[in-house]
């Protein structure tokens, strides 16, 4: 028998972990092991700090539900999500536009909308107008890709936090014309607190974080034979664009609306035009860091 | 704007964080995310791996009951407890008995039984005796020093797991008498596998693991003035007494039960005598790394 010290307890972790037949998951769970004995031996971790870190988990857990990834949103905001996000860019044969976070607010099955239509079913507030076009890196034109769309009202509040994913608003989908073009009319989003009431909420505020996401519209956008795109548009005027709590914001996803805009499908309001280059995945990857929340949740159950 | 890259990204986190007044949890944040980042670096952490670990630990989450912690289990596998634990010792004034697990069956309203009394008040199997002595570590005896036990019955189950924390059996709590002597009587516990249907047991068979723990027989025992102690002994004829699933046993606190033992206070069934030395705490911290569990998810409802 081996006395275990600070030190070698990793050791003795990494021999019991050696039998894992599955490759990948012994180099994963090893390197986890290192990096996280690691974290506890360089701050001395203590019984009630580790004690608190149990507390905080269980009841991170313990906050999902279908309408709500309170695990996502840990990792979002401590950069993993954005890290994995880039990591992930990396893998692909072709990089188009630059993509964002999925987050904790996507659904996967949004209405479909007629071009031109608005998402915004039941929420109201100043209108406005997205159009642009779906094309590969060189420009060339991707007939019918899906754009799939979602964001905030005017007040900064997302259907699945009004209605605890009972119902849907601010999302839908749209089919590209032959020329990849799309247009739909939406409400201005607002930039927003992530949600506070849970136990990130928390942290964010023991940490004095402000706790916003700066104004923003997502999109995953797919076309047959190209790399999925999940992005989102940043509104550039909002006060929080330089301090993403989720640290999701890149320069190449800034726009501001524009009034009068000469050549909007729709006139009489303010328009966004955002043209969106799919790149080429690496065999049959998508693009996606995330999930339907209720998704993840019916793997558990 | 500053565009975030794989490397990046960690120096945005920590600035965003830099404004925590607590210097420890400014600490303790900055390290685990400069480790947690190194690790998803390190691994190239696919989303779909990302996403498998959002899922895993929001199951880990709602695993958890008032009598059944997932959570400490995880950390259990996976040797932090047992590093924490280890650290912890290391503050210390002065380390009386080795030290090992408190576990996620502990709970603190353990009946008071008295001398002599057993602890197993509804589970059969072949009696044990257990005594011993409390002292200082120079063997001063502590009078009245307070012994909570807690131990599997001789199938191998903890009465949480048996009555799901309705009633508890083969746990309870003895007071020594002025030399600081104690005997009870007991059931010889079994070895056992750790909770195999929740995600810790399917980490744990994934991972071709026996999930076994050798059979002991849980300790904490305190006295004023001095480091209470988190400990258990272990029964050295188990056949998993080398490799522990939770990275719990010590040489030293191994011991095989006596069949007419001359010392032993009840005769006629096999005894084991150990005797415990207190250590000093360093203030007023106590040896504890773990808690019960219905107190842990009673802090986050």
């Amino acid at each position: 028998m081996r006395d275990l010290t600070t030190s070698s307890v990793t050791d003795a972790v990494l021999e019991q972990m050696s039998g894992t037949p599955d490759p990948r998951l012994k180099q994963v769970m090893a390197s986890l092991v290192r990096h996280m004995h690691d974290f506890a031996r360089d701050v001395s971790l203590t019984p009630e700090e580790w004690l608190a870190a149990i507390g905080f988990l269980t009841k991170v857990g313990q906050t999902c539900t279908p309408a709500r990834q309170e695990f996502i949103l840990l990792s979002d905001v401590l950069g993993l999500s954005a890290l994995v996000n880039l990591l992930h860019d990396k893998t692909a044969v072709e990089i188009g536009t630059e993509s964002s976070l999925l987050g904790p607010f996507y659904q996967q099955d949004a209405p479909s909308f007629a071009m031109g239509d608005s998402i915004a079913t039941q929420a109201d507030g100043p209108e406005l107008l997205l159009y642009g076009q779906v094309t590969d890196k060189a420009g060339k034109p991707l007939p019918h890709a899906l754009v799939q769309v979602w964001q905030t009202d005017s007040k900064g509040e997302y259907d699945m936090q009004k209605y605890q994913g009972e119902q849907m608003d601010m999302r839908g989908n749209f089919r590209c014309d032959s020329e990849g073009r799309f247009h739909f009319r939406t409400v201005m989003p607002l930039g927003y607190f992530i949600p506070m009431d849970g136990p990130v909420g928390g942290l964010i505020q023991a940490q004095r974080r402000h706790g916003c996401r700066p104004a923003h519209i997502h999109f995953l956008i797919g076309a047959d034979g190209y790399r999925e795109l999940v992005t989102a548009i940043y509104l550039g005027d909002d006060p929080h664009i330089d301090s993403d709590t989720v640290f999701g914001v890149s320069t190449s996803l800034v726009v501001l609306p524009r009034d009068n805009d000469p050549d909007a499908p729709v006139k009489g309001m303010p328009a966004i035009r955002y043209d969106f280059r799919l790149g080429i995945a690496s065999g049959d990857e998508t693009g996606r860091v995330g999930a339907d929340p209720s998704q993840i949740l019916s793997t558990v159950e």
